[in-house]
């Protein structure tokens, strides 16, 4: 037996009773007369005493030279700390060391394990397993491990069963690019690994199967952004029988559940928005309302004047910054160059100043008056104190750079808190978006959303104008949860196909299995899916993901631990049928 | 909202309520004045009645139109049944249908959706999405889905951490062929899929991450026998600072909560057998201990005499058939030919009549006399009414073949109850184990598994005799777990490579990233893994794993439903910078 207790269980209580401890040497504190060290193990910290009075001299020098991540094992005594730390669950005692074992030596470990460590991002990924051992990494996997077995819990509980699904799915070419897998036994034939399980989620729907969810990794090879990896976790959900209130109320239920037992938190009813009414009112189908600042369309308050800029405008919408009027010139310039990145696009920014004495101060004085001015402040729930912000230009695109600046000033303004949480549905979303390079319209959540009812025949007259059953869950500015009410009949899946290009053929080559599924029976039905991974890091009041995966990929796509990718051997692509075909027309550096 | 109830909910108690119910047209049966109709969902069957007296014309005359497995929706109010069905939950009640609308129509399905279906595994498979709808499918996977739930809340309670390893990981040519996926960012080179996550686990342990499980597919690219998959699911543990007695202490832990709240059974603690203990009493290292026929090894009382065929053997050895001194002469040329068969391959048979007057008739008499056939019985454990069957040969194929017989006996004898559950625990299993067609020595577990201590050494002198703290949890004849203590420093795993033939470049390519993180820290660790396919099945009291996975492939790794894996196009392969290579030498035919 290794150990008696872990080294974050001994308390007051254990005093003058004999332990065994196992785990890593985090740190030794060396005053001559006095060794002590701090024992770690995944449960805590237990502080060890080695003393010249009352331990042996070969004991005490063995102690003195244990390395930091040595693996030991002691047996000792517990007692009182003469120095107390309140900072630390076990900071009323200390270990009086009677024997001491060392299990395992180690080197000197590349970077500092501790909370803020020296190492960074590239030496942390390659030496992950010493990540791992720092607490806040460490506390990080344990907090998704319990997310996630509350959603189990959860969805249990609910009478929903987890099904595995398979992942050596069919590839097909509809949304992002596909992972495949060379079949041996099937030559020339690939396997692709499942962006989703939604065509399986909604066979078994058809098959009766009725309420069910699944944890499951999905895969996407795509460039990768930042935080975004080729492997990822999805709560997959779906329920037969279901309008789309159904859903709503059974996963606010589910969310509701997380916030209350991972953080204590409760939460009314999550407000409702359209799609329409987020994009006029935040400039973004996930808003944040974490905080206010809405948008106050201008255009009847700013059109009427000699102001070019404006008057040519298809949208003239601002922003009021609480408190903001405070900031100088200099400021309020370099805000109107970050308006003005490429990254976010504007033209410019004007801007109206409401003092504290009620007066305004515009950049734009030249054209408005104080009584103009005073119409501003209305159209954005402006008050004295505050800074009026407005952009202008074609509406969806002025949207989405007032959107940025007002997420930008949030930040800034320390509006966007990690221990706030604010939930929201956006439902009725369009069924189809257009892609503006190609002309084409996509699915804008996947083919297999279900136009709103009566709304089939307006595909074939102004297909933008289509709204789906489809909902999005948002949460402090992110997308955690989206969903929608699918098709469940074959013609009509036929002509959404149709609507998205497909031929006829094309259609049945990749989802024929699904539309001859529907012709047995399929029932109404509807689900979401949930991110895990940025679901996990927003409880956890933070925004990177990476942090939230145990061994995640670099932006190439590497795991720099095991260096993976690699190459395989000629052998093994001869057994697959395969040959590599490398382009010749880049000369590579080393470390791509 | 489609429904007020499920279809397995009403009762007595809920006699004149008004109730909507949704489901599929399981039955209709027409008495001209009456119609009865089974509607089915998840939950269960309720009866619906029509009838010329209370029915509306229109109205039952719709109901008379509803083919098998349409989907519908009803509104009515329950009524006692006339005559009533103990069978089923539902059965003391009825609705009277006072509305009814189809929610979608089907197709006859191309097999019949009960319990004994018409439907080949062939036809089954293509429409797995109808084979669901049968109540035995159906029930397999939501018992499978209930007992990975009664794993994750034991091993949460008992503080294991759920972590989600990596699937896009680095090909290693040990073990089973990989599947690979080819990386378009990184060219020419293939992740692959993992085999287990074995490697990761471990460093996880190196991490201070203690006590980890995880629920996870595997992949194994291998020539499918029957009632394997190319992919499937893995309850995968490990423990830090644990000796062998923990781990079958947890999950001996584990196992006995899954037969207490699945099956309501209370077992007592596993028996513990060694591997050579296995091999020598049942031949085999995963024995089904729900019976006895234990095997008597005979050479002491065989080879006395003038009979060539024992005295030549290395090993003579029986088994006590109870009750079977009433097979008939045939029946027993019948087993002689069943054990003669290729897949058993023995030459031949001995056996030896206990008759009920104490007296024997063995086929052998010529050779043996009463005498001598006395301590037969003995050494078998043979008792009056007993058929003794003895073989002899070459101790490893010997064994195997009585093995196989024991357990055809026992099939024919109706022993292997499944209803009953009799788990064992087999240790110290060799670390290595012979390949006698290279003559090279192979990992029995895995290239990371410890030697006991002390033995390290024998693997110069004696490789085939080291043993290691290696274990198998067996129930009813199938390995259903199987575990190790893990080597935990450099040098130890660098000498077991070497063994297994390694070179120290090949095991720094392929396991550096494990040897390095064994240099920083590691502590002394061990865990198991289950397989969760066949535990399920053998839980529910059947053999077959396939009947117990949503949507399996076929023995040639298809998906026969979405017809996978299938063609990609040219593109997708320029851009993973791959060339088909198709052998020409076979020609192949449609169906390949």
């Amino acid at each position: 037996m290794y150990r008696s207790h872990s080294c974050g269980e001994l308390r007051e209580s254990h005093i003058n009773q004999g332990v065994t401890l196992s785990g890593w040497v985090a740190k030794t504190r060396d005053k001559g007369f006095v060794v002590w060290i701090d024992l770690r193990d995944r449960d805590g910290i237990t502080q060890l005493v080695f003393d010249a009075d009352r331990t042996a001299p070969k004991l005490l020098e063995q102690a003195r030279n244990l390395g930091r991540e040595f693996v030991i094992q002691i047996k000792g005594t517990v007692i009182e700390r003469a120095s107390k730390n309140d900072n630390i669950p076990t900071g009323q005692i200390e270990i009086l060391v009677e024997k001491l074992l060392v299990l395992n030596e180690s080197k000197t470990p590349p970077f500092t394990i501790e909370n803020e460590t020296d190492g960074g991002e590239d030496l942390r990924m390659k030496y992950r397993y010493l990540d791992i051992r720092r607490n806040p990494v460490k506390n990080n996997l344990i907090f998704r491990s319990k997310v996630a077995m509350e959603v189990r819990k959860y969805l249990s509980e609910q009478e929903f069963i987890e099904v595995e699904t398979p992942y050596l799915i069919k590839s097909t070419p509809e949304g992002a690019r596909d992972f495949v897998v060379p079949s041996r036994m099937n030559e020339g034939q690939f396997y692709a690994l499942p962006q989703s399980p939604q065509t399986f989620k909604q066979l078994l729907m058809v098959g009766g199967l009725d309420k069910y969810f699944q944890i499951v990794k999905c895969f996407r090879d795509e460039d990768l952004r930042a935080d975004r990896q080729p492997e990822f976790t999805q709560i997959d959900c779906e329920m037969a029988f279901v309008e789309q209130e159904d859903i709503l109320n059974t996963f606010e239920g589910l969310t509701k559940h997380l916030l209350k037992t991972i953080k204590d938190i409760d939460v009314a009813n999550f407000p409702r928005m359209t799609y329409d009414e987020a994009m006029a009112t935040y400039g973004n189908d996930k808003p944040d309302i974490r905080f206010g600042m809405e948008f106050g369309e201008m255009n009847e308050v700013t059109q009427h004047k000699e102001f070019k800029v404006f008057n040519d405008a298809e949208l003239v919408v601002g922003i009021a910054v609480p408190g903001a009027n405070t900031y100088t010139r200099k400021e309020i310039d370099k805000l109107i160059d970050w308006v003005k990145r490429p990254q976010v696009g504007a033209l410019g920014m004007i801007y109206c100043r409401y003092n504290d004495d009620g007066s305004f101060k515009s950049s734009v004085d030249k054209f408005y008056n104080q009584e103009d001015l005073a119409k501003w402040a209305d159209a954005t729930g402006a008050k004295p104190g505050d800074l009026i912000c407005i952009l202008s230009g074609v509406t969806n695109k002025v949207r989405g750079q007032l959107s940025a600046l007002r997420m930008e000033l949030a930040t800034r303004l320390g509006l966007r808190k990690n221990t706030e949480f604010a939930p929201l549905w956006v439902i009725d979303f369009p069924l189809l978006e257009l892609d503006e390079e190609t002309g084409h319209y996509h699915a804008m959540h996947h083919p297999f959303t279900s136009p709103k009812p009566g709304q089939l025949e307006l595909l074939e007259t102004d297909p933008g104008a289509v709204r789906a059953n489809a909902y999005d869950l948002v949460l402090n500015g992110n997308e955690i949860g989206g969903g929608s009410i699918r098709i469940h009949d074959k013609e009509t899946q036929a002509t959404m196909f149709k609507h998205l290009g497909f031929t006829p053929e094309e259609a049945k080559a990749q989802f024929g299995f699904l539309m001859d599924a529907f012709q047995y029976g399929a029932p109404p039905h509807g689900g979401i899916a949930f991110g895990l991974d940025r679901l996990v890091a927003i409880l956890g009041g933070q925004e990177t993901i990476r942090d939230f995966i145990a061994f995640p990929k670099n932006n190439s796509g590497r795991d720099v631990m095991i260096d993976a990718p690699a190459a395989i051997d000629d052998a093994q692509l001869k057994e697959l049928s395969l040959k590599l075909d490398i382009k010749k027309h880049e000369p590579r550096t080393l470390d791509q």
